[in-house]
């Protein structure tokens, strides 16, 4: 009998979790908070991060690497910065460790104390800057586009796979300007190369937008947001990108000579996505019987399967895919042929039904005889038999068909969840069913702040896109010029 | 003027620091011990990781990510291994940060003490090999064949750029075998890839050889590892590979059920190399005007350089060299066109020169009237002045060229530097100035640590290729089957 999983309807939050385990793409350490990425879930990770990479590159950007350490005076430099940090740093404050003198065991060395603690980045904003400062001297020095790959830990109480961990692995992009023009334009080219990344590789809609005030990331100016809605209705922050002004270009004292040799502070941003879309993806497009992936992420996008009773015919059968197996990958597709003689066909299917791989082919001695193969296509379930002359194109074809239509699938969805409202009692009532909700809001933190206490509901974003449209708060009555969207978040 | 830099002959050390400076590959932070690398030495990181782990899939490995932090109880399951990392753990021992109450700042919060320490990880055995229990029931789930590209933390309190940092970044491969002969394979085989890797991309020709029991690592029954020869004739460890036994599998109760249902515990390898590799790159290559790179690693294999007076030669001599950017470009070959009009052409060639970037054409007026380019050599400095026409075919073969001219120099300079010795009082002397020394050892810990106490040169390896040869050991004259191979070394 086949295990039996807890499906979406049942309870959204186990689905995932099981999900998680069940496709094999990571697991909880022993570790408080920290995850394993297990090599199928690094397979996905490594496509997205390879993608992000070229189009950072494209963009003028280079990669660099600061350390992990960031003394603690660094960090206290900017003062909401490390207001928004403090409270989850992992501190380090020893650098060895000794056999107990009672035998007991290993224990930290005591003269083994560090004079400044150093905290494990959970952002590097601050050590940058404080090289920036000395990379820094003429506007011929500017800008300054770097990203940085890396793991960041911040600790947090309540940890979700992939959503929400102690440790994890993002990209952090930190680049320098001599206007402000020119950062915001840094700010928000790399906000459309997100949303860019989401719809057309994670096939996730996305609404661009900037949170409000007491949303912004910490020392930040403004920041902008890309914002999903994953299927129960709840709305993922899946990538940012801040408008730094010169906060940090103050706290570290980084100033340019323009070209009339006068002394200004540099303009900067900083903008980051994390193995939390991972998440993102998983929750926009999988199913009851597992993982659903886009192709242009499946590690795997074909897998075949034999089904023979005799070697004879498995020889056969291996041939056919062999051949097939080099078209493919002429074409750049991803193929594997799954002959594992440990395992049932049955099993095999349900394997990589749960594992999202987006066209399953299978041949048996019939279908053998008569030139044909199974097709199965994962995102619809739907099976057809075709001619297996050929099959190399349909599955071409097919395979962007597929991720158009995990794209369309998900805007229909978010469509449908998306409404306009005006009634706060109203809106009390339908945000507990999920969906972004665009309603008036009169612009203050107290309001903002009485919707979250008595909803849960957050301002996900002021649309960067939406009209203005003259209204009252739904709360207070108030006039308010534009619609904001608001949700239950992740 | 130009600025000054130390040579090799006055004094290498300091020449290796400028130069790393002067080529702009990493830094100090102000962090102890923690190096920035920047964007031109992470780009020629990356091409090195790019290329290895190509490698490691090739040869059926796959990509995971296991925590940062270690539970300092782990750390201590497996004896030898604790006994070798214990000095130069980093520590966590707290969780958050809070504002002092005498308003002095922000301290370390001492309700936030974490119940078990966490250990930053030096590597990454024990953390990997307590969730492979979980993983490993039955033969059926081994081989495990997993790498991880990360960062460690080894508190050293003498550090080089590259060479020995607190933190560093690197691979390391750990895998899960049902017998010893497969993991013994498996260690030969990664041995293997390093050492292609060092020949054939980084041009440095590498003696593979076994480590004597006290130069092993923490934890290993056999460590396998390449040695290479720097210019100052003093050795480093470019690579190691390590056959784990079942060490921690013991320490970690990894069992395995084979064919007939009896558990066995799991044999191990684990093996890696890092951004020491940067250091080996540098040291092997150079020249006193800075970085020389093999053309497989240079982030700019080709840069052209205009020479001009007016704007309407500048546009002729960008029409020229953009043609050439996409013929090269569609041969693969990485190319610059460098038209900062901020920069003269003098200073432009010493600073391609300092980056070591492998070939370096120029254009000027009457090149352009006469179809011709000037093209420079980096490696031996050497120009000549060619058709333009047909350039592109002369650039590709010259890269090749370059190629095999550093690993061909490379080899010449350690077959010079390499030499059988029988004299222990020869020995003390000759070393002084550098090499690899042949020599007969009788096989003690003791006689290995007077040699190394006596000459600081200690053993590099027992060569794996080398083929038996009875002789007496150099110090105490007792008998020895094959010579050994000495080296002061980094």
């Amino acid at each position: 009998m086949a295990q039996k999983y807890t499906t979406r309807e049942e309870d959204y939050s186990k689905w995932y979790n099981e999900l998680v385990y069940r496709a094999d793409l990571a697991e909880h350490s022993d570790v408080r908070g920290c995850m394993i990425i297990k090599p199928y879930g690094y397979a996905i990770w490594e496509k997205m991060k390879d993608i992000l990479d070229a189009k950072f590159k494209e963009t003028g950007h280079s990669n660099a690497y600061f350390p992990l350490f960031i003394p603690k005076s660094y960090l206290s430099k900017e003062a909401s910065h490390i207001e928004g940090f403090a409270k989850e740093c992992a501190v380090v404050t020893h650098y060895r460790l000794k056999n107990a003198e009672d035998g007991s065991g290993v224990i930290v060395d005591p003269a083994a104390k560090l004079e400044e603690e150093l905290i494990i980045r959970p952002t590097s904003e601050t050590i940058i800057w404080n090289s920036y400062k000395n990379w820094i001297q003429s506007y011929r020095d500017l800008p300054i586009l770097i990203n940085q790959w890396a793991n960041v830990v911040r600790w947090e109480m309540r940890t979700r796979l992939f959503l929400r961990t102690a440790e994890f692995l993002w990209q952090e992009g930190h680049t320098a300007h001599a206007t402000k023009a020119e950062a915001i334009e840094e700010a928000e080219l790399m906000l459309n190369v997100y949303a860019d990344f989401a719809e057309n590789y994670m096939a996730m809609p996305v609404i661009k937008g900037r949170k409000t005030e007491s949303e912004r990331f910490a020392g930040a100016e403004d920041t902008l947001c890309i914002e999903a809605l994953m299927q129960d209705g709840k709305a993922l922050q899946a990538g940012t990108s801040h408008f730094l002004g010169q906060n940090f270009a103050k706290a570290f004292d980084v100033k340019y000579a323009d070209k009339e040799g006068k002394l200004e502070y540099v303009w900067a941003t900083s903008w980051g996505v994390s193995t939390r879309l991972m998440g993102a993806l998983i929750m926009t497009h999988s199913d009851d019987e597992g993982l659903v992936l886009p192709p242009a992420l499946a590690p795997i996008q074909v897998v075949a399967v034999p089904i023979h009773r005799t070697d004879e015919e498995l020889a056969l059968i291996t041939a056919k895919f062999t051949e097939l197996g080099l078209q493919l990958k002429s074409k750049g597709i991803s193929f594997k042929f799954d002959n594992d003689d440990n395992k049932r066909p049955g099993w095999k299917f349900a394997e990589y039904e749960a594992k999202g791989v987006p066209i399953r082919l299978a041949m048996g001695p019939r279908d053998l005889e008569n030139g044909k193969v199974e097709l199965a296509r994962r995102d619809t379930k739907t099976k057809e038999v075709v001619d297996f002359e050929n099959v190399d194109l349909i599955i071409e074809k097919l395979l962007s068909d597929i991720q158009s239509a995990l794209l369309a699938r998900a805007k229909a969805f978010r469509a449908a969840s998306m409404k306009e409202i005006d009634s706060y009692e109203e809106f009390k009532k339908d945000i507990e069913n999920g969906g972004f909700f665009l309603a008036h809001w009169d612009g203050t933190k107290e309001t903002e702040s009485k919707i979250k206490e008595e909803t849960q509901a957050t301002i996900r974003c002021i649309e960067l896109d939406r009209e203005d449209e003259p209204g009252f708060c739904m709360v207070t009555g108030k006039p308010s010029s534009k619609r904001v969207v608001f949700a239950k978040a992740y």
